[in-house]
């Protein structure tokens, strides 16, 4: 379940601003506030029902913009490629005897690392 | 007119796996086939005018996705702060007096430069 709320999580960091409001308000409540959808329920005074299909709706129009576009895929793609080149780079600074150069490995290190977390 | 079809042709790189099968012909003809409004209407036997629409139509879509989601502009972003670290790196491998990483260099240049054109 908490697998399933990070993958809907993860498509809304994404895709999230393609969904109406209203979807997006149960999406929020579901998956930043953690609300089960019987709280999400009595919260908006509307049936457990009502937010489950919601919920389930913008799910699988989330996965329908992932499946097209694959964007989360590619960024994925992007990021281990620069995870693996921070560490290869980060061991290169061991290996160099001279150490004038430290500091500027750092800060592409420290770079990369800042585009992998963005 | 020249940068007017690139910038679709960019959000349409992104984006125009959601356009309807319709919208998809017709801004292919448009930009990979480079195409005028005319010949367009005459190679699908529909008026110039609903030719022009339906361009119009896929270019606010596809503004829009941009507008609500900024992914162009993220992978943008990242693609320059590549650039530039890539660049850096071919600086050092200039001012390193050890030549035996010149190879690591060049390999981690070349992925970075992949990942810029991906």
């Amino acid at each position: 379940m908490i697998e399933k709320k990070m993958e809907i999580g993860n498509l809304y960091a994404f895709y999230g601003k393609l969904l109406t409001e209203n979807q997006r308000q149960m999406i929020e409540l579901y998956i930043y506030e953690d609300l089960s959808l019987g709280e999400i329920s009595q919260n908006l005074n509307i049936s457990r029902q009502a937010v489950y299909d919601s919920v389930k709706r913008s799910e699988k129009t989330l996965q329908n913009f992932e499946e097209k576009l694959s964007l989360i895929q590619k960024f994925e793609t992007h990021k281990k490629e620069l995870r693996e080149m921070s560490l290869e780079i980060e061991l290169l600074k061991t290996k160099l005897i001279d150490k004038n150069h430290d500091q500027f490995l750092d800060n592409i290190i420290e770079r990369m690392n800042q585009l992998i977390i963005d």
